[in-house]
């Protein structure tokens, strides 16, 4: 049975801003599949900085697996193909982390001064995917992710060249945590007993989203109209994107209502 | 003088899909200072896994410096602030990714589809700011790099307790690089060869961008109209963006610019 939260650890555990600490699961899965780009972070043997590459990934659970996984596929991929090629044992420790942002919050002071947005960190180990039929499941999983449906819709299966050329990271989660913040501005006492500063200063939430433009055809499309499964994404993920950052704007400031547990 | 390219060094040097690389300061700084999170990695002595923290930065140069600087600022810095006040050298090695996303590239096959996408990594020595002129300088930057001249239309300056508080951290960039990907689609010429997939496969480009949507006034707000420096760079920001995205789908694909050079 899925664990609803994961288990806090040493290297997973958030020691500032507690109240907008969470472990919950789906929020850390939803934050890391609605982020178009993750940032996959390793140690390099080579280097005395660690490195960070952007990759696209998705959570997903392989059919017979026990837990579920991070699968990631990247652009810039040869060093840490190697790392993971290399390692003999449970794989190459990584970082993944995931961030939208939702509005920025204007407050009086630029001290309190704020985001609305969602992180997530994941932390384990990532191996290479050997077998084909997993990363033929993977490489569906990811593309789809990005647009559903988009693998049954373009040129499949991928052929010999295809497979041999693409490959895909299986993270094997050990532990993860995240952070939210929605609301409307907080601002401290101090402040708000100034009536100077609440007669100067504008106070107020500036919703962000990502949004959808109208799709551009390529110079080879030869197909007339948008087909359904691109026209419903993107009808879609703009009314889904908007609402959260507008409903998010709205909620009360979470610094009001749990920081007297925090302190 | 300013060098206009970042030399390429060991760490820095992009290995794979290079057409698509930069070293350009011009372009990596912009990224980076026009990136609302950025993804900062240090080492943990106390974990396997490298830590991620998302933090608002900006480059800037303070009054004086020889060069730039990375300045950021973190909702959770306990660990971070620790690590660099504890180095007595140069300071903590660590690593800042930004990545802007412009459009999703829809192509024949699966293996063909991309982004539209800028990504900058800095590498390099962070440590406190410890003067309370360079901290102050670099709170106005970070304030304003997010909503222009937020700073001197809202409470300043920081009090005593606030200035005591806050904790900047300055990157000496050591190395950087970055990657863009702008056009439209590209296929391989089997694909493009076979007219069942051309007739069938919608291909093009769904251009993303940042959308801030209409400023929302909080509880406590008594400014009846959204002020100038709100609401201009609102407008502005918008327009910039979705510039950005749609210029990006009309391009031409960079595969096919530079990929004779790469074989």
């Amino acid at each position: 049975m899925e664990s609803e939260e994961y288990p806090k650890q040493d290297f997973n555990t958030v020691n500032r801003y507690k109240h907008q600490a969470t472990y919950d699961v789906e929020t850390i899965h939803s934050t890391v599949n609605a982020t178009p780009v993750l940032h996959v972070s390793f140690a390099s043997p080579e280097s005395p900085f660690p490195v960070v590459l952007p990759m696209i990934g998705q959570i997903g659970r392989y059919p017979g697996d026990e837990s579920w996984s991070c699968y990631l596929h990247g652009y810039v991929s040869s060093r840490i193909m190697k790392l993971a090629f290399d390692s003999e044992s449970e794989g190459m420790p990584i970082c993944v982390a995931a961030t939208k942002v939702d509005g920025y919050v204007l407050t009086l002071t630029p001290n309190s001064h704020n985001y609305n947005y969602r992180s997530a960190v994941l932390h384990g180990y990532a191996k290479i995917v050997d077998t084909d039929a997993e990363k033929l499941w993977a490489m569906e999983l990811i593309t789809n992710s990005v647009v559903p449906d988009r693998w049954a819709n373009s040129r499949i299966p991928p052929d010999g060249a295809e497979m041999q050329s693409t490959r895909i990271l299986k993270v094997k989660i050990m532990g993860a945590s995240g952070k939210v913040r929605e609301g409307v501005p907080n601002d401290e006492r101090k402040d708000l007993k100034r009536e100077d500063v609440l007669d100067s200063v504008w106070t107020g939430v500036l919703p962000i989203h990502e949004s959808i433009d109208v799709p551009q055809p390529g110079p080879y499309n030869r197909v007339k109209t948008v087909p359904d499964h691109v026209a419903k994404f993107v009808k879609e993920a703009n009314v889904k994107n908007k609402k959260y950052a507008m409903e998010a704007a709205h909620k009360p400031a979470p610094e009001k209502r749990k920081k007297k547990q925090e302190d």
